[in-house]
């Protein structure tokens, strides 16, 4: 049989298929899913969750014109699939290949880059109103949202907003049981009936007469619905807060059948003012091992598939320890100590490796869904109690609490413990989960305490300090696995505002602070065999800087290079500058290495890394060439 | 008649008072409150509104253990006056004085500085949490929120976290008709009463029967709900939303029915779970024009009492124009000139003056209520459909859309104009409000460009110039007079990164970034006075940095100055040291002033800049002293 999808090129293709090529379609979607993750860890069960939900927009709308914004956008990988991008589908999530997110810069068909989950709601209501303004009132605007997503402020902002405007706007929650909620099947079918034959069109009130005529609403799905998770509970008594919104509710509907999708669809596209239509589609649909465990198949390991029904083994289960690993390691041990510690996630339990610490202190464990300004407000309320509350977020999500880090915790000077994951270059998922800001960003506050672990050894001594200093104290660690730098004296304990000696030299030095000070340690090495001998300083604390060795050594030294994988604007090696400056000191023997002032985009970290001079060869190539240089001069 | 308020050392006073005593005291209150709004401009209506309120909760609570968190804050001005500050009042607002904020350093009963909105729910449910894990059970948490605020995402998080964890939270939802909502008087009392004898046990479906059966409720009141503010309107249709949330609703009441509210507080404060209170108030209640027209009473300036009945007359109506007259003027020009131009304000319209901007071009203002996130994300949705617009957000505000900048704006590198009002020290009002850490926040992000003008010269340039710029750019001006430099040649106009140059002088110079250019002006001409010939430059970019005219002066000049309102952490100063590091130059001459890294209380600005070293004396003492030092060297 001729396969279809390499023949969709864009689509409009899709418009000329039966509804069993369709159906064909879906299946030959999820093998290329399949087949390209056998080869590369990359978003899975939620890909395979809206195949169908993807064609029925595609075929519904023309998005060349209409306005789509996938939430989040690690969904979005069908939708690449029918957009053109089948040909370069196998290089998704490498360096120059496409990205795992949405980007403007591979097809008009992706209007913003998306990661951070919630804002899709806000932007198809700008675009709306720009096009309107425009006078492109033809244009549709659709957001595609996740469960997950909706409980961010962002969206009940832009619900809100979009409610109070009664604009033309269709919101799509996608709500792909990740929220352990059962499907209604008949009722729901019902239901839509009712709501679009018009009776709906009376008023809340008549729906409700409805509701409770049908006997098994009282009992059965009652029942079901006390089975939501809490959080979300309220979202799903038959939409009536969407309606409270503003929004005309509809649905329940399975994403999963396409013709009844289609048929929705149609219908809403011919409605007025803002809607919501409700799906329900299945994570990992299509794969049995997928749809059954969701977590785990979010993003696998690469796996392969075995034998014939689309069976697949996952592989390397239990790799290297990362920081990850030994921070959440470290807080468990604390937790077990001080029964004053407690931790909030922001619906990263699983990415935060804090599942053991949910496991044994429930009542500690604080997994507030993807609402980080809560998250940190919420904090400081517990640390003005008394509590020590660490707030376990990665560093570029933490960024939706800058104000909140601000107000609530530095302004009133609580010890709040920020653990900042995925600082620095995330690797294959790109810019939207770099977190190359959070060094400027943290040290700006007032109060604030901000750390940085040169190696595993600072990890869990950098966690206990933290969780014993009066203030709000943060630590930023990377996405990579753990390292150990060799030392010749032992490690010295952690001290607020102390910098560790590893090594001295007198040809120069590195500074780094936080993890590319085993690439440090690496390119001092390679000069020491070229008989340059160059020191390497742990800086570990940013805020307060330690001066007193770090400007011992501009003072001092030919050479100062300060490292960091962070943005170089402001970052670590600007406080360096700052200090130097302040105490009236020529820095013209300084260095700043860090990430430049551009995205970077995805690939290996490594890789990252090297391109932007943060290597151990790029390092000691700069060492070098200053050296060469002032003895040119000299 | 001895006054009663002089002996209010503490809320436990209030409970030997009879009711007629308290109904006096609150007449005392409210005289308090004109006596001192007629020496200084200070929030005003908010205070008159919730006396009642605030007696009835230290009445029913007592808040040395119970936890009471008034959101925003503005409105604390009778808690202050039963809470010990008595004496001390009239010193509100100004330096050294109380703050027109709780502040924990002045009382107990102060849990948090509160200033932005939205966030009393999240941390009276971390407080709780807190209490709960310490054994303090018994601790009671109340958050008392106002209808202004409520559409804020971070409350929606809270409500939603709260509600899903069912804590025994109390929130106060102050609604004081800014929503132009009206009051539903009998009906209102009907409903508390129904609610309250334990019918409201039975669930929502009889209380909605109930309802249904109240002929009066399907008109009458119907109608009056039809009336409220449409972003609002969801919140008040009989309490779903929040029921919906996990919330039990009680209300609305009457919020200066002292007793009545007693009662319901009393009655609340045995319930367990989450409840929400809906309280209507009148904003400048019991003085008649405030009530009349709250807008103006918000936070008046200074008035006068004239004849027996309360009857005040404001003074100093039109005074000099200020930075946030001309952006707005100026927008309004760019508003005629080209349709493309929208603009964003988040519940400001009046802080911004954009009242005519509303009233001329009604479809091209948005008003999206404190929602700052939403608003920069729906302003990046705007751009990208090609509109130009505008989102006119205070500095300190602006921080709750870090990361909406970031992803929407930045990393799409869209070109929505940042026109951030109340730039630097904003006086009476304090740290929530000083927008100090804009500069560094801005200059973080790759593709923004950053500028701030020098005087009223360059404003309505800088407005075209970014309105006429494809990428994100932001504008950076004070709350203070519009000043006008002296120069001796013209304006030069914008130029993308490009500083211009006002003087130059042999003996060193200033670099001012922003509106202390005049400040460096009165300082060189002092200086000139003493022979001393320093030249003034006016910065105008932070990013990019004019580094051809900045970095000539460091590498020339015996001193360089480098002058900005805003931290010194990363700021405009430390821009300058990082690309003359980079240039590779010696920078020991370069001198940063800003604001200090610790948070600068309230005060007039004046006196604050001051205090920080930024006054025309201090910097011309800077530089004397510098030349002084060197000239001893030599």
């Amino acid at each position: 049989m001729t396969k279809l999808l390499p023949q969709i090129k864009s689509p409009a293709d899709l418009q000329t298929l039966s509804d069993e090529q369709l159906q064909n379609l879906t299946q030959e979607i999820r093998d290329e899913l399949v087949r390209v993750m056998t080869a590369r860890p990359a978003h899975f069960a939620s890909n395979l969750g809206v195949v169908e939900l993807c064609l029925a927009l595609h075929l519904t709308y023309d998005f060349s014109k209409d306005r789509l914004i996938w939430d989040t956008g690690h969904q979005v990988y069908p939708h690449k699939l029918v957009t053109g991008r089948y040909d370069r589908f196998h290089t998704i999530r490498t360096r120059g290949g496409l990205m795992g997110f949405p980007h403007p810069g591979e097809s008009p068909y992706d209007l913003f880059m998306t990661g951070h989950a919630g804002c899709s709601v806000s932007t198809a209501s700008g675009l709306k109103a720009g096009d309107d303004l425009l006078g492109e009132t033809g244009r549709q605007s659709v957001a595609v949202i996740g469960d997950g997503a909706l409980p961010s402020g962002i969206v009940f902002e832009a619900l809100n907003n979009i409610g109070g405007m009664g604009q033309d706007v269709l919101v799509i929650l996608n709500d792909n049981k990740m929220s352990i909620c059962p499907r209604t099947g008949g009722l729901a079918n019902y239901l839509d009936n009712c709501r679009m034959t018009g009776l709906y069109q009376g008023g809340k009130r008549r729906v409700n007469q409805v509701l409770n005529a049908i006997p098994v609403f009282g009992s059965m799905a009652q029942a079901a619905l006390e089975q939501c998770r809490d959080g979300l509970k309220a979202f799903f008594k038959d939409g009536m807060l969407f309606e409270e919104l503003g929004f005309r509710y509809f649905g329940p509907i399975d994403g999963h059948d396409l013709p009844g999708m289609r048929r929705m669809l149609a219908n809403l596209k011919t409605q007025k003012g803002p809607l919501l239509l409700h799906v329900f589609t299945n994570k990992g649909h299509g794969v049995a091992q997928a749809a059954e465990d969701p977590v785990t198949y979010h993003t696998p390991p690469v796996f392969e598939e075995v034998g014939p029904n689309r069976h697949v083994v996952s592989f390397r289960k239990g790799g290297a320890k990362g920081y990850t690993d030994a921070i959440s390691f470290a807080l468990h041990e604390e937790m077990q100590n001080d029964p004053k510690v407690a931790v909030m996630t922001a619906a990263m339990c699983q990415g935060n490796k804090l599942e053991k610490v949910r496991e044994d202190f429930p009542d500690r464990f604080f997994d507030v869904g993807i609402c980080e300004s809560h998250a940190v407000a919420f904090a400081a309320g517990m640390a003005k109690a008394g509590m020590k509350p660490v707030v376990d977020i990665y560093s570029t999500f933490l960024q939706r609490s800058f104000d909140q880090i601000f107000q609530e915790v530095c302004l009133q000077n609580l010890p709040v413990v920020f653990a900042m994951d995925r600082a620095g270059l995330t690797g294959p998922d790109g810019p939207t989960h770099h977190g190359v800001f959070d060094v400027p960003y943290m040290r700006l506050f007032p109060n604030m305490v901000s750390m940085a672990p040169g190696d595993e050894n600072d990890v869990a001594p950098m966690l206990h300090y933290a969780l014993n200093q009066p203030s709000p104290i943060s630590i930023r660690y990377p996405k990579t696995n753990l390292e150990k730098v060799e030392r010749t004296d032992p490690v010295t304990p952690i001290e607020l505002g102390k910098a560790e000696v590893i090594s001295t030299g007198d040809d120069g030095c590195f500074v780094a602070f936080g993890t590319l000070l085993s690439t440090c340690v690496a390119a001092a090495k390679k000069l020491k065999a070229e008989g340059l001998n160059v020191g390497v300083i742990n800086a570990r604390f940013v805020k307060p800087l330690d001066k007193e060795t770090i400007l011992k050594a501009v003072e001092t030294l030919p050479v100062v290079v300060t490292v960091e994988e962070g943005t170089i604007e402001g970052g670590f090696g600007s406080a360096v500058l700052e200090a130097a400056n302040a105490a009236g000191l020529d820095t013209r023997n300084v260095v700043r290495c860090g990430l430049p002032d551009r995205f970077v985009e995805h690939g290996e970290r490594t890789e990252l890394l090297a391109e932007c001079g943060l290597s151990a060869d790029k390092l000691a190539d700069l060492v070098r060439s200053r050296r060469a240089a002032e003895t040119q001069v000299a």
